[in-house]
């Protein structure tokens, strides 16, 4: 059976992803695409997707009965109307981060998703898909003992003006956010944040970098870097301390040089290169489910967690170092 | 346009072939199955590729107007005469090594597609679509100068009885006597082989490890160390020595672990594994360019060329470290 | 000219020094001995000292006009009066840590030192002396921009029982206050201490692992992991991160094998052996300095500092994450 | 008991060890120095030992009682004469590299030292003295199984005008000839050598680079790229393939950065910095031995072996890849 998917938002990674599906994956076709911008839908369509009808509204593209699973990577404010109706018409639904631009939203989601009573949805939080960290959760889960601490940062070469201070855990630790409570099995109870001087690369409305740290229900603290204006590269950096020993998340291949008087390797320094290949993975996980007519990886409940995380992050940015309690509501049983 | 493939030989390497092409890759279906065991062939449809049709014979696959491109996957020795009824067919095929068991089986196929005046065969030397290799010809044609020395291993944790001296060249070498000639992209002239002392894992029939020295067009000099009861792990290095400096075939990826009073890391023991994500990258390659009716990657001059080489390198094992020259025939302009 | 020496204490640490200083050294020379175990101080002539005169006290040592500079080895709470005698004979004095048991005692030595008008005292910091932490510095002064946070870590793979929480402080971390200021060349503002749950190889009456957070004037946020039942090995872990780049401490020199399907390399598990080689370099600064009559390197200031710090990150221990704040007396002018 | 010691010969490196003696090691004093310039021996003097005595001739310094022990550093073509001299005197040597210029010279030193009947001379092989191949032979010794081949690099990144092809046997490759004996136990048989194209930064007199290969008597094949100007820096290489696995030499420590988008550490280009710590512990071991009037480490068996190897790969450079054999005489019972 091919599964056929509708796009909603041909910006650029609605674009990668129907180029994906329809010239890598195997298991799906493109088949509806719809943009705010019909000019944009039509280039994706002319590019990407021959085959692909171009509906006016996402609504529309989510009813047609020529689509059997949808992906909304429209602008990040109308994922939750997206996503809700998709799961209304009980069509599994790849939705690209963030799931809900509120906790509420993302309660919503869950919401109707329960009401459904299965599993439609699929958050795109691509890292969980890495084969970098699928083989660090190995490890963790079989070599080092039970972790204890972890250590990470989420490193960026530069940001732009309108980037600022909250930016860094919504649109950035974010990714921490979901990867490490995938990777520890484990939940969040608290957040701090310290800020030592910012560096001189920052601006004014940006305190960078800023270290966040999270404890766990388990025990664990979990401190994170976060440095978006650190010059030197895009480097993410994960290592789990455990009772017996330590694991690395593995840098990117990368050819080892001797030249120059130096030992070197290239650090990449876009972050679109990073988790490149974990994009591929993550839709094929996104077909198989949805030839089922369900969803499998990060779900609507993931999204919403990391949500509630991320505003306990942003409020403990302004407590100077304070703690701030995460509560989560009970975890309904279909996430289990 | 889904380009429909017929698979001759249904043993462990074209069945994961087929399930490559049918569950993994784009733009392209298995139609058509082909074994001289029956039942081999009727499994595989089972497992891979319910819609196929199964032929008694190659050459009626081979013959069959539904089926657009050939893989053939069956016993070496019957590899020769059904790439050259693929080529009387007109039809893109993709072969896997040995693309013939003699050089002159080897130059007959060549004979046959340059007679047919377009290219229409790859051979599965897949390390050429290997990501670490990329990386490794990038860093050699922009960074280190111009190469003047490899320094190559090949290395196996143990070999069965069956495995004697030559085919450490026919069977193991032959990977780096393709990819290197790629890598450099020049041609050999001569052979020498060295044996130093053979390993006590080794037994009468095999002198193992020995060091090929190949010797360029250009004046490069390679050694390949062949160790194929080295016991520690599947081991491949090279070592690329320029002008300017010295690039390396990274490793392939794993987590770095302080554990036991040692940083460790794992190193592979399965060759099968080395290079799984290759075969994936070579079979769309050969997919993109049958749909367009032709084929690219490594060719039959390649895999003749290799034919030419190997037989040096065995007469080489028997001359005691002398030089054995390898003359290669003028190249047809159609592989230029 | 030969410096004479005396050492007071006799322990483990006190033979190891004078067999340095007359086996390894030069410069100096082990003349006098004093312990309050005579028997252990006459070993230590056999041993080591062949010409070495033993006294029945310390005092009586110091005072002798044989001997030109003083090693204070003995128990630390006995430090501070010997340092104090030293000082007033006007004699140079190497003194192993701690300085003296309280910050009190540090600033009564600091007051001496600074009446006697010139540097007689250096504290056995000798980790400024490691060639690894002397290239660090040499790269967060040239090559990485100005220093924002320092990631760390010490491991020690087990304790005995007798080790209980503040000694995490006072005996492990009191390496890192000192070597953190001289390599930063800051002063601490505030400390803080986090806990994770315990590791289950831990006991009741010591916390273990935890995080022990360091702000300086300059902004510069520091957070140090103290782990030591961490089981796998002595593990002194050191990052700067700069404006520009990052710059690590480099391990100790390990043979890399290939064995075992690993690649592997040797992690220490015996702290004595981690600094070795800076012992020798330390008392040879040392002895140098003390044939021009005075001393270099870790001051009493740096001694007494240490000790602020410590008692303020001991009473971090106690304040469930709360900063409590460093507040330095004013430099004097002696240790500009 | 202080070791009185001459020093013949006030160039570089005889000033270094005098320094060295003086200034940094125990047990021994520079009494004596000689010069065919006095005024080098003078400005020695001056510089690092200003209690020595200047003599006239090495001969007259050899023989003067106030000496103990004497290190030859002259210019190369007179050591045969000094250290035959010393042999005579019944003195512990210290001979810098080459111990004679021919491997006649060495014989007549071996056949006088045999004469003697004790270990006097001791030559200056300073790397079996390094840290790293000390940690290296530790490895070969007990993990890796026997050694079956070593791969070997020696690179420097220029050479001068007037070095020519043979000097990079007797002046470079010397050094692994002498070391990989010790670090393997063994002979050599044979020497081959080959030669790829020359590096455009070579010239009409230097071949560069080479490889050469010897075997040994236990069957060991060692390859070992000589290649001097490798321009990225200079780079000293040594894997032991064993029949369980492989040891690396490891490299010189350097600082890790993450800078300009690359991880990176520096490699050394001056050989003068690359075993700077081996000679204190070489010449240390020298003291020891001469205080009881007798020599250890690399022995005047050793350099006459290495001048009789080094004599067989100047022929093979010459033989177009044959092998030349390499006959030693019996090794006589005072090295064993």
């Amino acid at each position: 059976m091919t599964v056929r998917i509708g796009v909603i938002g041909t910006g650029a990674i609605g674009r990668d992803h129907a180029r994906r599906i329809n010239q890598v994956l195997g298991g799906a076709k493109i088949v509806a695409l719809s943009d705010v911008n019909r000019a944009s839908a039509e280039a994706a369509r002319k590019d990407f997707a021959p085959d692909a009808m171009i509906f006016e509204t996402g609504e529309a593209l989510i009813d047609s009965p020529g689509v059997d699973a949808v992906l909304v990577t429209s602008w990040g404010a109308t994922h939750e109307q997206y996503v809700l109706a998709v799961i209304a018409a009980g069509k599994p639904c790849f939705c690209e981060k963030p799931l809900a631009t509120t906790a509420e939203g993302g309660k919503r989601i869950v919401d109707a998703e329960v009401a459904h009573g299965k599993r439609l949805v699929q958050v795109g939080f691509m890292r969980r898909y890495d084969a970098g960290y699928i083989a660090l959760k190995q490890a963790v889960d079989s070599k080092i003992g039970a972790p204890i601490m972890v250590h990470a940062a989420h490193r960026n070469p530069a940001v732009p003006e309108q980037y600022v201070t909250p930016m860094a855990i919504h649109d950035t630790m974010i990714h921490e956010i979901d990867v490490l409570r995938w990777l520890l099995d484990d939940d969040y109870v608290s957040a701090r944040v310290l800020f030592p001087r910012s560096s001189t690369r920052s601006h004014a409305r940006l305190r960078d970098p800023q270290i966040v740290i999270l404890e766990t229900a388990k025990g664990t603290i979990i401190d994170v870097e976060i440095f978006v204006n650190c010059h030197y590269g895009y480097d993410i950096q994960c290592q789990v301390v455990g009772e017996d020993g330590i694991a690395n998340l593995p840098d990117p291949m990368a050819i080892s040089l001797r030249l120059d008087a130096k030992k070197q390797s290239e650090i990449l320094t876009d972050w679109k290169d990073r988790f490149l290949a974990s994009y591929d993975v993550e839709l094929q996980d996104f077909i198989n489910a949805a030839a089922k007519g369900t969803a499998s990886g990060p779900s609507s409940w993931d999204g919403y967690v990391a949500a509630i995380t991320s505003d306990a992050c942003v409020a403990a940015q302004e407590s100077e170092g304070a703690a701030i309690s995460i509560n989560l509501p009970d975890r309904p049983s279909l996430y289990n």
